[in-house]
Formats: C-alpha cells, sequence, structure tokens
C-alpha cells in the first residue's frame, strides 16, 4: 500500500490516495461497516454504487463465526462476500473489550468467551494476524487493549504499555502483502497518548489509527484528544480515527488532519429509524411524518429520496418490515458518503475553512431545532 | 379489465392475458405477495426485473397500518409503495379469520379485534369494498367468509351461504374502475363448492377466485377439489388460486386450469433460510453446505446464484444478517417466477404434458433424497 499526501499538511485538513493493490482510495474516506462480511441489508453492487471504495470488516467475529476455516478456502473475505474493492479488517480488540465476556488480559493475549455460545478462546496479537492473513484483508489492524471512559490514569497508561509491546510483536507476524497500522491509545490523557503515538512511529508504521475515542467522552474532549495525537503522528502516513461517523464529527475530524473513518452510525441509527441530512437528523417514526408525501430530502439524490416518502417510510419501519432498514440505511450511507466527497471538494477548492462553518451552522441549528420540536 | 383467452379450454392448461389499465399481464400468472405494500426485502424494481408483472397486498393489513387515510392520500398503493403495474388487493378475509381475534360474524359483517393492538373493529362487505377502493387496487376481492380445515358440512354450507350474500353486496358496492373477482368457498365438500361456483357464476363476476385451499388438506383432495371446482367456472373468465406457491402445486393447479396465483411460500420459505430449485428445496443452514463454495443452483441465473455461495448465504442466514434473507427472498422469487414462465413457454409449445411428468419427477425424487439424508 501507498499513500500519497497530495494538499494539506500535518494538522489541516488534507487530500490523499491510499494505493492498494485493490485499488486507489481518494482521502478522506468513509468506510461502510460490514463486521460480519456484509454491510447490513446492502448488496457489495449497492454499496459501490453509493461510492464507497474500502469497507472494513471485524476479525473478532469473523473469527466467531463462519470461521477462518471458511473464508480462507474461499479465497479470502473479498471473494467470500463479492467485495472487489480494498477491505480493511479491525482486529476486534473493542469486541473482545465490549462484546464478550473477558477473562483475562496478560503479556501474551486475551481469554474471553464468545458473546454467542460462551465458548473460551485465548487470542495472542500473533493469532490475531493470523486470522486476518486467512481473511486477507488489504489492511490490517492489530490487537489492542481498550479501556473504558472514564479510565483512571494507571489502567490507560498500562493499557497503553501493553498495546505497544503487542503492536511491535503483530508488527514482526505481519505478512508482506498485508498492510498493518499502529493504534494509538491512551484514554483521555493526552501526554499518554502522545507517548502512545511516539512509540508507534519509532516502530514506524505505514498507518495510525486513533482508537478509544467517541466511546462517552464530551466532544470538545475528543476534539482536543485528536488534536494533540495527531500533532505526534508523520504527515506522510495516513491517520484512521476509529469508530467515529457522526456528520459533525466527521467534519471537525477532517478539519484536524484524519484521513480515514469507520463507524456504524449512519447504518446502525437508519435501521432504528432515525434518517441523516444537512438540517440535522429526522426521526421517521414521529407522528408528524405519518401522511408525509415528501421524500426524506428534498435535494438528495438517492434511490430512497428519488421513489418513497416520509409517510411510506415511516410505515416500513413501524410494520418491520426489512425494506424499510435497507432504505433509509441507503439513504444514511449516500448522505455519509456525500458529504466526506464534498469535503475534499471543498479542501481541492480551497474552501473548507467557510464550507465547514457554514454546514455545521446547518446541521447543529437544525439538530437542536428538530430536538425542541 | 379485459381477460382474452389465447389457447386451452376449461379444464386443462391455459393461456390467457389480462389487460388492466396498469397494463398487460401473461397467465398462467404468479403474484407475489406485499402483504404490507412490500414484497418482503425487495424494492418494487426488483420484483419486476425478476419477471413480475402484478402483485398482491392486504386489505385488513393496510387498514390496520398505516391506515387507509394515509394510502387514500398518497394516490393510492401504487403511488404509496412506488409500483407501477397492476395491483390485486386480498380483503382480508382469511386474515380476520386466521389473524385477529374474531368476535363475530353476522349476517352483516365480523367483528374482530386487531392483532396488532388488540382495538375492536366491524367490517361489512361494503366497508371492505370501500377500503380497497381507498386503495385503488386494480383487482379487489369481496369480503369471505374462511372455515378451518378439516371443517363440518354444516358450518361450511353456513359459510358458503353467508359468503355468497357478501359477494352479491359486494358486486352492488363495486366501483367501475375496479374489477372484483367472485369466491368460491365449501371446505372439503365438493356438493357445496359446485354450489358456490354456481351461485357466483349466476351474478356474473369478471373473475373468480378459489379460497379456502391449501390449508391444511392433503394434496391428492386439493387437487381434486380444483378439478371439481373449476369444471363450474366458465372457460372465458380468469381463475385464480389463493395462497397456492409451492412448486409443485403450481404445476397441477395450471394442469387443472389454473390461471391466477399468489402465496406467501416462495418469500417465506427464504426468509426461513430454504431455497428452491428443480432438484426439491434446500435447506441452507445444513451443516453439510458450511465451506460449499457453489450456487444454489448451477443453472439459475439470477443474482444470488450468479455472485455468492452457498457458504456465504449460510454464513448470513447463521448471523441474522438481512442480506442473507434478501438474496434468498430474490432466488426464491426468480425460481418461482421463471417455473411459470416456462409452463407457460409449454403450453404454448405443445408439450405441458410431458414438460410437468418430467419436473414433477425431478422436484419429488429431488424433495425424497434430501429428507432421506
Amino acid at each position: 500500500m501507498r499513500f500519497d499526501l497530495e494538499s494539506g499538511a500535518g494538522d489541516g485538513p488534507r487530500l490523499g490516495r491510499l494505493a492498494t493493490a485493490r485499488g486507489e482510495v481518494a482521502t478522506p474516506v468513509f468506510m461502510p461497516v460490514g463486521t460480519r462480511a456484509s454491510v447490513k441489508t446492502l448488496t457489495p453492487g449497492e454499496v459501490r454504487a453509493l461510492g464507497a471504495r474500502i469497507i472494513l470488516v471485524n476479525a473478532y467475529h469473523l473469527y466467531l463465526r463462519p470461521g477462518r476455516d471458511v473464508i480462507r478456502e474461499a479465497g479470502g473475505v473479498h471473494s467470500f462476500m463479492a467485495w472487489e474493492g480494498p477491505v480493511l479488517s479491525d482486529s476486534g480488540g473493542f469486541q473482545v473489550f465490549s462484546l464478550s465476556r473477558l477473562c483475562s488480559v496478560g503479556q501474551s493475549g486475551v481469554t474471553f468467551r464468545s458473546h454467542l455460545d460462551g465458548s473460551e478462546h485465548f487470542l495472542s496479537p500473533e493469532d490475531v494476524m493470523r486470522i486476518q492473513a486467512d481473511l486477507g484483508t488489504d489492511i490490517a489492524m492489530p490487537l489492542d487493549v481498550c479501556v473504558p471512559y472514564p479510565c483512571g490514569r494507571a489502567e490507560s497508561a498500562r493499557a497503553v504499555e501493553l498495546t505497544a509491546e503487542w503492536a511491535r510483536r503483530s508488527l514482526a507476524a505481519a505478512r508482506p502483502e498485508q498492510t498493518l497500522f499502529g493504534i494509538v491509545q491512551g484514554g483521555a490523557c493526552p501526554d499518554l497518548r502522545r507517548e502512545a503515538a511516539r512509540g508507534l512511529v519509532d516502530l514506524g508504521f505505514p498507518g495510525y489509527a486513533l482508537g478509544g475515542l467517541s466511546v462517552g467522552e464530551p466532544k470538545s474532549l475528543l476534539y482536543s484528544l485528536l488534536e494533540e495525537t495527531v500533532a505526534h503522528l508523520p504527515a506522510d502516513r495516513p491517520r484512521y480515527l476509529m469508530g467515529v461517523g457522526a456528520p459533525d464529527d466527521l467534519v471537525q475530524a477532517v478539519a484536524r488532519g484524519i484521513d480515514m473513518f469507520d463507524s456504524v452510525f449512519p447504518t446502525r441509527l437508519a435501521r432504528h429509524g432515525t434518517v441523516l441530512t444537512r438540517d440535522g437528523p429526522l426521526r421517521l417514526r414521529a407522528a408528524r411524518f405519518r401522511r408525509d408525501r415528501g421524500p426524506i430530502d428534498e435535494n438528495c439524490r438517492c434511490y430512497t429520496c428519488r421513489t418513497f416518502s416520509r409517510a411510506y417510510l415511516q410505515h416500513l419501519l413501524a410494520a418491520g418490515e426489512l425494506l424499510g432498514m435497507r432504505l433509509t440505511t441507503l439513504h444514511n450511507l449516500h448522505f455519509t458518503l456525500e458529504l466526506v466527497e464534498e469535503m475534499r471538494g471543498a479542501i481541492a477548492g480551497g474552501r473548507f475553512a467557510s464550507w465547514r462553518i457554514s454546514t455545521l451552522e446547518r446541521y447543529q441549528e437544525g439538530k437542536a431545532a428538530r430536538t425542541e420540536e
């Protein structure tokens, strides 16, 4: 994988290009999440048609089901799920710490019980690299230690230390055909994040992820932690902010020099019946939309908005019709991918600063107005 | 609506053409079911691309949710759900008797409690016609009295009598722009079905439905009841067998002069993980498909078979991924619509008799072999 920084520098909005064996990706980029080798409700053709060029899958989930052997024998996750573009696999560190029943974290790795059937598993950083090799993903992530928010300084410091050690071991275990990013942890302590970033940069990764953010901390803290971490990352390597996908967060993070994002935010929100617009999120189940013959957004060109009314979408969601979740997912991904595309245009045109102000103002005003209703 | 019988006569396989204001439909035809104004998991464009030319919606369900006012104000169900072709609405008689908590059946209509919220409702045959007028469907069905199987003769006879009276009242209440079919009931009693058919034919409907079949009776009884009923229906009017959609039943019913079908069979089966093939149904969750890299059916040209393996579909279904249900639904509808299309070709080519024997033999042998496994 190669990363070319095309405009911008270290700490402001940047344009870049990730060149992978499976195609080029313009950055900033949003990666739709296909946790279990499916971007929920959508076909790979639809995901691509929406403008996505790289997606994410989760090693923890796929390790537990269907199992690494099934995907290896299918020729890797691309062929398994019929997605031809690049794929980034999350190591599943976050899921081990949040979803499974964690048994113990030792120097050598993690022992946990599956959230599916309670079976006990041990995974070392090397195991997780082997699983991702079986998945055959283009970009892999090392196993890391995730701490909850809020978290004491001592615990955060230990997590950073172990994450650094595991990063080193993961790098040694990485296959040449797979790109491995480092993950900067450090909870809400700027100095720990700085230390973590420096340690990883010394190891020399081709890309750096920011983990353990957007886990409940206030937005202002998220943004300042972003700034303080990015300051210690090399300008010529991609920065990936894990698990962030709300419209305002995307804009604020791009403004601070982030290149890559993934998040279940737009797709999960969609399945719960909330759709994104430039004027804030819209809860389609609200009574006032019962007879609303207009689309989600008059100016949106997605299939859902070109074809269906808010009244119909509300009906589908209320009735539990799967088509409802599919149509809202389509809209929210369209919205998110288009927003990021628009940011790339604004950066290229040298008008990101003003675009950012007006876009955020409109989004936040609309959101506030709708919350008051 | 006009029906032209193009080949065949009263009691054997027939080719026809239904001409509606929203397009022509070649018969025999299978109508995918969109109970709540959505053919589950699919967009209207996909349903049409699969070859469907007419679909079914359910007046009972749409009356309860989203409500007739919502659909009337949307300009009818076609515009509400973005389906441009003809739509047949089932009256919901079957659902009142099977799904809701039935309170009472009187001369004037039915009182029942909603299966959604327990609210009490009264609907007369005229009410049901008004609801269907609000839906704006091309073909409407009268409210009828459905009996369970097995059912005593006296109860079946009363049901036939009341159904006949309601059919008369429905005909009087029908709008000129909507085509109303009669529904032949009569349980498992051939003489009651004959009587019911004659009574409806005297009233002079533009089409006749056979109701209360495929409700648990043995297949041999279904087929003989079909024969005995069809014998009393005019050759120049379409015959619609309600609720039947298993591959062998479709073939056997077309052989006996049926022109129209609807059933949740292919779509419901799909959501439960069973897919249809010429060699019988296939339970995709079976352990032997875990690493099966082949498609559902090598010879199938549907998107699912052209793109995904049995192993991937099993994974999606096991993980509860909605895409799994969507892909199996697509396959099963493709299979069913193609089967009926092939029947039309076989009738047109004068080779239906031999096609029927070989097709049924293959399907039943494959089904038996798989059951033994």
